[in-house]
Formats: C-alpha cells, sequence, structure tokens
C-alpha cells in the first residue's frame, strides 16, 4: 500500500512495485488526485496499471496492507502514523524526513515546526542499508533517507569512519535534477526557469544537513559539521555530490579510494572505481558511483558521488528497505543497470 | 551473443540482457572498441557487466552462441550473415536495414549501393511481431525494423488494412531523439548544435521511406505512398510519428480509434487510447502508445503514436523477435513502464 | 508603456526596449506582480532596469505614453483598449488575438466568447509587415500575430498568391517552444513533464488556426483550409513549421524556392534559401528562416520556416510594428543574428 | 580581424562585431573551414554576415586590420602573435591561455609543453578590465583570460584584496555549460552523453587553476592556494562559480556583500546583490552576477558567481578589453540584458 501515490517517489514506488516478485500494490492513496487514473496522471504507468484509480487516504484502508509505503510531503507522516502502527504485524517505511532525525529539538531549528510524535522517533531506524542493515532487517518502521543525505553520506562516512578526514570544515556541493522538488508546479520548477540554467538554492540552510552530520556523526563518534550547498541542474533525474574534506594526516588518492572500496566491496549497489561518476550512469537504477582524489597539492581530499535521486535517493531505498525489513532478499525489484542514453 | 555491442542499440541490449532470465550474454565484439571494458564505455552497465570487455568480430567467434544479435551501421550485416549461418540451429536477429526489404532493387535507390546477399533477403522475416508474429516464431532469421517503420507502421497499419484511409498523399511527420543517430560523435549530434533547437533532415529522402511504404502495401493490398519527414528534437530518446491520411470515405475520431484498439486489443505493448501519446512516457520500456482523431472541419485522419526509439524501436523489439524466434514466452525480460520523469 | 509586463513577451519587450534608441519604457504594468521590482522577477534585466517596479494597471497611467504595447492574456485587451484610446495621438500595438480576427463571429468559434468590442475589430491592422506594411505605416491600432501564425503564413502566403499550391488540404505540423505557453506554472509546463519529452497538443483545435486561414485567404483571394497540429518540443524558445501542400500543377523545389526568394528579396527579417531552418538560429533575433522542397515522387510541396517565438513571434515584431507606426526605421533596435550555440 | 574564427569564440566575436558600431571585421580565418561560408556554417550571422567566407590564415592579412582578436585553441598565438606584431599601431586581443601566465615555468607544469615565445608573456596585459583596466587602456596587447577564471576571480578578488578570506583552503567549484568545450565533436560532448547528465572532470588538474592562483595572488599580495572542480552541466552556455573560504576573522554576510558591492559600485557589468544567481540571467549578455554569504554555524565564506562562458567569459571580454584598447567607450556593443528565458 503506497500513501501519497500521487507525487514522483509514489510514482516511483508504482513503477518499482510493478516487476518486484514479492510485492503487490493493494492500493494508492492520493487525496489532491482521488478518483483520478493512475495512468491519466501517469500514462507511463499505463501498462502496468491500466485500472487503478487513486483513493483517498483512510485509516481503514491500511488494514489489509503488510507494507505501507508513505511518499508525503514534510509533516505529513507525523500524523498518520500514530493512526497506523495499532497493527503490530505491519511494515512501515517512510520516505520523508519526519522520522529521521533522532533529536526532536532539530525540527523546530531546521523545519520551523514542534515534532507531532515524537516518542516515534526512536521507534524508526534510519533506513540506509548500507550503514544500518542489521537494524533495518526485519525492523518494523523504517525512514528511508532521501537523496541528498544517501548521496553525501555513502561518499564521506566510510572516511570519517576509518578517521582519514577531519570532522570540520568538511563542505558538500552537490547538483540535483528537478525532479527532487517534486510534481506540484512552482515558479523555481518550469521548464523555462530550469532549462539551460544553474543555479544554487537554500543556501546555508537546506534542511537535510542535520541528517547528514547525524549520521556521520555516528559513524565518526564525534561531533561532525557540514556545509551543504545544493545546486539545480537541468535534468530531470539525478544528484552528484563533490564532497571535500581535509585529511587527519596526509593521505593518497589510492588510501582513500581502497578505503571506499573495501568498505563497499560486497554491496550490490555501491560502486567503487578511479571513474568520475556520472548521474546518467545511475538513471533508473539503484546504484550509488563513487569515486575519490587527494590533491597532493592543495591537499584536500575530495570524494564525488552519484545516484538517481528517485531511486536510490527515494523509492528504491524504500523498496531495498522494506525487502530487508520482510526478510526478501535485499536486491529483489531493484535494477543495477541505468538507463543509457 | 552480440556483434556490434558499443553503439547504442548494443548497449541497450546489453542492458535488457542483464535482466532477461533466459538470454546471457557469452561476447560482445566492437571492432573499433575491442579491449575497451563494456563498463568504460558504458559506466550505465558497470553493476552487470563489471568485467567485460569488448572482443573483435571473428566468425569463430560465434560458434558457441545460440542466438546472435547484429547491431551494426547499414551494410555490415550484409556482409556478415552469410558468414555465420551455416549452423542451423542458430538464430539471427539483425537491428539494420540490411534484410528489411523485401526486392533488392530499393537498395540501389534509397542506399546508393547494391545488396551484397540478395538471396538471403527472402530468408529473413520482418520483425515487426504485432503484424507478423506467426512467421517471426520459431524464425532462424529475424530482420527487426527500427525506431520510425515501428512508430509509423504501428499507427498506420491497421487504418490501411480495413481500407479506412487512402493510400496516396500520406504524411508521416515525425521528431527522434538524438540517440537514433547513434554514439559516433559528429557535427549535427553535439549537445551544443542540438540543444535548444528543433529541425527537419534528410527530407524526402530518409532510407526508411521504402520501409514504411512495404509494410503499408503488404497491408492494404496495393501500393502505398507516403511523404516522410523526420525532425531532430533535444532530446536523447523518443520518437513521435504525427500520421495525416484522407479517409476513403466521412469517418469519425470513435470509428478510427476503435479500429485501432480492436486490432491491438491482445497487444501486450500497445497501448491504444484518446490520450495524446508522450514519448517520455515510453522512457525504457518495450511499449507503443497511440491515439487518433478525424477533424470535422478538414476530413483529415491524424494519428499519433510514440515509443522509445531504442527499446520498442530497437533492442526492445530485437529482444521481443528473439523470444517469438526461440519459443520463449514474448514479453520476456521486457517492460511495459516508462522510467518517468 | 508597456501593460502585461511580467509575462515572457512583456519582458521580451522590455529588454528589446533597453537598446531601442527611440524608445523609452515609462512604466510597466503587472497585476498579479504589481510592487515587485522587474528585476527581482527578471534578474536578467537588472542590468537595464535596476529600479523599476512592476505598477498595478489604472487607465490613467497610459496617459504620457506615446506608444502603448499590450502583452496579455487572451481577453484583456478587449476590454482595455476602449479605455486608452481616447487620445488620438497615441499608438497601440496589441500582442494578443483579441483584434486579430477580422469576423467576430470566430472568437465565440474558437475562444468560445462573445467578443466585447466588436467595433473596433477594424481598427486595427494586422501586424504582419512583410504583407501589410503599407498598412502598419503610421497605423494607431496594431493587433500584431503570434509565433505559429506569422511563422506559418511567411511560409505559405506567397505561394497561395501565386497559385503555386492548393488552398485545401494544406496541412501546418509545427513545434514550439515552452515559452509560448507563458511564465505561469502549469501542469504542463515543469521541467520534468517538458524535458526529454516531444508531445502533440491542441489536437484540431488550437485557437491560431482562423488567424492562418484568414492571412492565407487574403492573399489566396479564395478560402483556405488549413490543419494544423501544434508539438511542444523540449527547449524554450522557438518555432518550427513543417507546411505540407499539394501543388496546383507539377512544380519544382527550384521554382518553390524562387518564389519565396523573390517575394522576401527585400526583407531585412526574412531569409530564405536552401538550407533546412534550425530554430536555434534565430534564437534572440527578430529572423525567420524559410526553405522549401517539392517531392518529385510524391508530389506534396514542402514549406519549412523557423523563428524565435518571443522575438518574431511575439515582442520582435510587436517593435517592427511599433517602428512603422511611429514612422522610424523599421530595423530600429532589432537584431538579425541568432545568440549561438 | 579574426583569427580562429571558426570556433565558438570566434562565432561569438562575428556576433558581437556585427551590432558594434565602430568594428567592421575585414575577415575571419579558420584553416579548417577556408573556403566554407560563415553562414553555412553558422546560419544565425547568415542575416548580418550573408556572403563572408573563411580565408586561411596568412601573415600578411593581418596588415590591414588596425585590430587582431585570435581565438585559437591553445599553442597557436604562441606561434602566430611573433608573426603579426611587427607593425607598432596593431593591438592585439588574444582569447586564449597563451600569453596570460606571468612565469613562463608554469607552462610545462600545466600545459605540458615549454613556452613558444615566453619573452612576450610580459608583453602582455591580463585582459580583466574590472581589476587592470588602467593597464590595458591603450595598450597593444591583451590576453583576455577565460570563463572559469573571470567568474572566480570576479567573485574571489575583492575579498583576499581586503584580507577578509584566508588565502589557503579556498576551494573554487564551478558548473559550466557546454559551449566551453568547443565546437570540434568529442565524445564528451555529443548531446546524448552530456543531456540529463551531471558530472565533474579534469580533476585537480584543470588548466585554469594557475591563472586563477596568479590574479589572486597579485590581488592579495601573497601566494594564494585554490582547489578548482570544474563540472559539466547539460547546457550550452553558463558558468556559476561556488566558491568557498575560510574568514580571516569571524565576518557577516552583510560585511562580505559590501566589499563586494563597493569594488564593483561604478563597475558597468558586474552586479552584486543579494539575489543567487543564475546562470540564465547572464544569457548572451556581458555581465557577471554575484552574491555571498556567510554561514554563522560553520564560519564558511561563500561567493557565488554567474557569468555567460562566451561572453563576459570569452568574447565580450575581448571586445571590452579592445574597446580599452583602441580609446573607445568600453560598454560599446555590449549588452547588459541576458536573453530569457
Amino acid at each position: 500500500m503506497i500513501i501519497g501515490g500521487s507525487g514522483y517517489s509514489g510514482a516511483e514506488l508504482l513503477r518499482l512495485c510493478a516487476s518486484h516478485p514479492h510485492l503487490e500494490v493493494v492500493a494508492a492513496t492520493a487525496d489532491s488526485k482521488a478518483g483520478t487514473e493512475v495512468a491519466d496522471l501517469y500514462p507511463s504507468l499505463s501498462g502496468a496499471y491500466p485500472n487503478m484509480a487513486y483513493v483517498p487516504y483512510e485509516p481503514e484502508h491500511v488494514e489489509h496492507a503488510d507494507l505501507v509505503f508513505l511518499a508525503l510531503p514534510h509533516g505529513a507522516s507525523q500524523r498518520i502514523v500514530p493512526e497506523i502502527i495499532k497493527d503490530d504485524a505491519r511494515h512501515i517505511v517512510d520516505l520523508a524526513a519526519d522520522f529521521r532525525l533522532d533529536d526532536a529539538a532539530l525540527y523546530p531549528q531546521w523545519y520551523s515546526e514542534t515534532h507531532q510524535a515524537p516518542d516515534l522517533l526512536n521507534e524508526f531506524v534510519f533506513g540506509l542499508p548500507e550503514l544500518y542493515r542489521e537494524q533495518i532487517t526485519g525492523a518494523r518502521m523504517v525512514a528511508a533517507p532521501g537523496c541528498y543525505v544517501t548521496c553525501s553520506v555513502l561518499a564521506l562516512a566510510p572516511l570519517v569512519a576509518a578517521g582519514l578526514v577531519q570532522t570540520t570544515g568538511i563542505v558538500v556541493d552537490a547538483a540535483s535534477g528537478v525532479s527532487g522538488a517534486g510534481r506540484v508546479p512552482r515558479d523555481q520548477t518550469t521548464f523555462c526557469t530550469v532549462d539551460e540554467d544553474f543555479t544554487a538554492y537554500g543556501l546555508l540552510e537546506h534542511r537535510h544537513t542535520p541528517e547528514i552530520e547525524m549520521v556521520l556523526r555516528r559513524s565518526a563518534d564525534t561531533q561532525v559539521e557540514v556545509l551543504f550547498t545544493p545546486h539545480l541542474a537541468p535534468m530531470s533525474r539525478g544528484i552528484l555530490a563533490t564532497c571535500y574534506a581535509r585529511p587527519t594526516s596526509p593521505t593518497t588518492t589510492s588510501e582513500v579510494l581502497s578505503c571506499l572500496a573495501d568498505t563497499y566491496a560486497s554491496e550490490p549497489f555501491v560502486i567503487v572505481d578511479h571513474r568520475l561518476p556520472h548521474t546518467k550512469s545511475t538513471l533508473g537504477s539503484n546504484t550509488c558511483h563513487i569515486t575519490a582524489r587527494v590533491d597532493p597539492r592543495t591537499g584536500w581530499v575530495v570524494v564525488i558521488s552519484a545516484l538517481d535521486n528517485l531511486v536510490k535517493g527515494a523509492s528504491g531505498q524504500a523498496i531495498q528497505c522494506a525487502n530487508l525489513a520482510l526478510g526478501l532478499p535485499e536486491t529483489c525489484g531493484l535494477g543495477v543497470t541505468g538507463v543509457y542514453p
């Protein structure tokens, strides 16, 4: 069951579930689009869902679902989760930020609002399988991280964990495709605004900063300070994060690449090599491509990672978490080849 | 086995075979890229082919392959096919135009060169399953049609077959993404040339015209005359064909749509409805979306169809044909949902 | 003075007026953006208008303007023009369709509404200088045609005027950039919807059809019937019209090209040659590029034309008309070179 | 006279000269395109140069030119300049890097080749008018800097000059449109490679790094160390540089913005304000838009600047320099409004 099926993450869940051997979508809710055919909003799904219409959200709809994906705008999950967790057997994977931060005090600071269900924050596991596979396996409640966080953290966590880089002065300079901004038309997301343009946004105060810092803090076992600068690139999908950190002691490209390659050696979706990652290589797949360099001239450690913001950065990751939560093979229904070109 | 694995059709065959349950790629040839890692040329394939390198084409390589896909520039298949058809048990699916036309005289006219293996022309079945499924089933040699032909012919064949439209004065006005022009860099395909541009090309003399006319002639059982005007649109994938024909007698949108819907009622990959097709709806899938209108004011019948030129317009169709040729389920390894947005 | 300065046509008027030696913008109105700095909405204009804010429309604002451009959504000019034409000395150039059709009965048919100022329809001159230069010179009221009409009519008018092509069965198949749909965000104009997509829209019933037919009728001196099919291409600017017509008697590419070249021999903004027009060649300029072919196989006459929909298809044409109306040199402030690439 | 008129910088010089009141192009050379009509290679220029063909470079061609622009690939100017500087009255503006660095030893380090005319290095003035206006005025030989350098240096020079930021640990993370890679087709610049992709390139070793460091060193009056990371964005034009530096002592957004605004208060082409710069705002214009922020949380100073890489980042700047060199008004023939959208 998908709550919030009309946005891009919801539609991507529908796409991925259509070819998943063990998941069947019993219903997709969308309050603003209730009654609309899925195939009218997304003709790309007409082959797989020729006759499904969106339904309005009602708690009882959830009764027959073993698994619930929540793909809602920020803030909505906080209100819905308490209504649907009564049945102990049901699994929930939330794609929003509502249950990702472990400290309720961060919500007023970064989201300008008090959390509505702070007691549930510790019930949720942070849904990044590469770092928290054990906790996600069999978990009832998973808060899957989004695109920027996944991309930045997969690049940096091994290095802070290994003590190779300093935990302050880190800069994450990232560029995203426009689908990250959602389906609803806005001034900033019209074709004419974005096409042939490159610009920064959310400067200094992007809401995903505290998640990046939280996960890196856990890996480093000390406070980590990150300046995160997102940019908008004229493309539909894809995130590239270029991460800058100072080494703790002189290091080399080879040492940093080895650290990353070793960490992810048996990961099915993380590809570490010497190639410069391209967002387009990941299109439609659940992969994250990573490389790194150390500049002998200036000392900077540079790590670059790329993924598809709607797959490994959203719905693919949510399904990867659901697979783990339900005891299915982790890679079920998830591809490793990008649609190219 | 894929002969010509370094072009976009070859890479798409590699992508689709990676998730095909019954096809395994034993080798991919590429003379100009022999020795290059597949993953270096296409990092998008690094997850599925981490250690495969292109090999040069040599006839003996083919010995261990039950199925050979040929994805070569025009003219090359004519020279290779005679070398590799000695083994009776092997199936060949050619993605080029070399064996599509049934009349050898058309090659000098449209391709400015004499056919090198005219005696084989009648050995090949035209690989459009929606029209020639019976012949393709179990066939040894299949010539799969390309993007423009598939798109135009799926739109028009039912109408000429039903006698609903006149067989002269037909116009097919189509727009294609740039991948149709291949991987090799050319003046006309650089980003700066194509980006923000829309233009016609190949005016009056595009090589796929005689294929469109041939298939429609077979459906109509009489000569069919088509003016085909391709355009280049600033996108990587996708073909949209807007087809104009005069009705044989006054008709209606409803009658024309019914004719198309009835024809394709049980087709797994053709979707007929009232929605205006978008190329993007088909991205990465093997579907063709079709609609039609009749203009009560001017009488014109307008049929519009869309598909992904590298899937239903090339490699997906080739696999659909291979499935039929090998006796596998026709839809094996082929998706019906587009990657969107 | 620009009434409706916040849309793309309004902004383009501001851009062109900034480098026009004889026009100075005394004010730009925008009801929904009143109080907003021009440079906040269009940072591209911050160099030329660092301190101008939009004002709300009020009839008295017009008092000090010798020339008024109206760049409003359809229907608004009908209500405003009667308020501002009292001063005999003032010139008006309307960029909307409100005063383009000469037959008030066409408005209910194509725009689903009765015209509010039908008596003014005959006061307005149709602002296509290449066809109606004499009437526009010194005119008080000019209704400048839009992008599709200008592009189609410049391609076809000389041929129907010369009797080279039949006046029925004409098809205009055109593709437009997204700026033609305006600045206000809509589902159909978000980046993710348009990017990598090509689609038809407004099938059979696009509102500019009767204008095309009206102008061609005047040139042909008989009724002309056109089927007009617009498409949306993933680019910000540009229109390409591919026009199909049957010859009245057998003709040749050379004859058709000569007819066009002779007609426009002394036109400063129309370029006729054998090259296939690219929309990108016209970017930012007031030019229209035209070519033609005759297909010896099928007989069709094909004429292709390209222009920048916001310049020669809107604001550039309006300034060209204003130059003529005010007695200035016609090319004043208008460029003939495109920004490329 | 333009030597190297067939590349994008050469074509942009032709475009800008076409509307320059005091410059007339007597000839444009292009060895590989000699004999080709300018309008065939660039139909966008057909309105302004209907009958000009490229000529091969020969030293005597230069004889009648008061001003020579060199728009050649790196290395070529070193060979040509000695041939054409014999006439004392002639002015030269070189758009390549050949004469930008003041230390000949940097050429083998960054360009892997020894400089061919090291004695001329000190004859050339660095053509960045905002920093070196006095030296450029009346200069015979000007080496105009390119897009990355201009964009980065305009952002950072005032801050290092004022001692507001530290001179080590600076990171310039920039994204460029594809025209920066030139007109000649390459694997990395085909539409299908670039479209929908974002990637880094030239990591750690981009050739423009030493120019950035050289100019900042002059402003800081001490060594400056910069890590420069260029990215390729799917757009034709535009550069955005996001620059990170540590403050020398705690500072604020307001202080940093004031420093920039005061520095450029009377500059015709540099616009400093609180708005986040968009590359698209500068399209076709000679402007550079700059803003800055100081992050109170992490202390980082972030300066962001945008310009059109072919105008202020190449040919526009070259003309600005030529204006100064020839004693013309500096803004002659150069626009401040971007073509938008």
